[in-house]
């Protein structure tokens, strides 16, 4: 197992383990499109071009069977804190339940101490009773509420 | 009431702010050093260079009455939508009730529009019953655990 930035060669399979999700399909966004679009590769280019964000990606036997981003953001609060935020965590669904998840977390927060943060941040929909579980083995703790607006 | 990007001037009121808050002091970090820290002013430089986080104030007749800081952040989620976070949410005590809030959201959310951003986002201490109510009056749906690891 090993964990890497993405490429744009990766973006295919990464749109892959986004769609293959219920939640996500129950939003709408379950459709992966024959080739990523203009405002997907638009995303990965603004994405790679920041140092801020970390597109991750997992990688087995050359497979990309994991991935999340990871976006490093200043604040004045808590002395000048840097705060980790995780989104769009995903692991291969055939390779549930295998540790990978874990692995990914542990790769994620040693990105966060490496670059100085004080904090790792995420949400993760109420109906992932199994994710909030598993977040909570990690040390997270569901202190807050996460609050979204669509536009 | 006018908002506007926050410049070094604004530190120290800003940091008044953050700090005037009982949550914030039952995690410990009630305090504003006399003077802002090496550390602060770094946080303040890092966010004053970078397009993707905007500081900002909410100013009237010359006072500083409230701040929230801005992040724009890309992903390959949801056809490469862009979103936005909203963090340090503040309204000076003294002025609370007013309908200061609810105009600096408008204008949170009006610079999400603007930067082209398909959601919005933030996390609210399950606390903050206030809070709460607050922004699910402006649309903002709480389907999501927030959950905060400290490192």
């Amino acid at each position: 197992m090993k964990f890497r930035l993405a490429g744009r060669a990766d973006v295919p399979a990464i749109l892959e383990l986004l769609a293959d999700d219920e939640i996500s399909r129950s939003r709408g966004f379950g459709a992966v499109p024959e080739e990523a679009d203009a405002a997907t590769w638009a995303a990965f280019e603004a994405i790679d071009a920041d140092p801020a964000n970390e597109l991750i990606v997992g990688e087995h036997d050359g497979d990309v069977v994991a991935t999340c981003q990871l976006t490093f953001i200043p604040g004045l609060s808590r002395g000048g804190a840097w705060r980790m935020t995780i989104e769009a965590v995903r692991v291969r669904g055939d390779r549930r339940g295998a540790g990978i998840g874990k692995k990914l977390m542990a790769y994620a927060i040693t990105r966060a101490r490496e670059r100085g943060c004080r904090i790792v941040q995420l949400t993760t929909d109420k109906r992932r009773a199994e994710a909030q579980r598993f977040y909570a083995g990690l040390g997270f703790v569901a202190s807050h509420e996460g609050m979204k607006l669509a536009l």
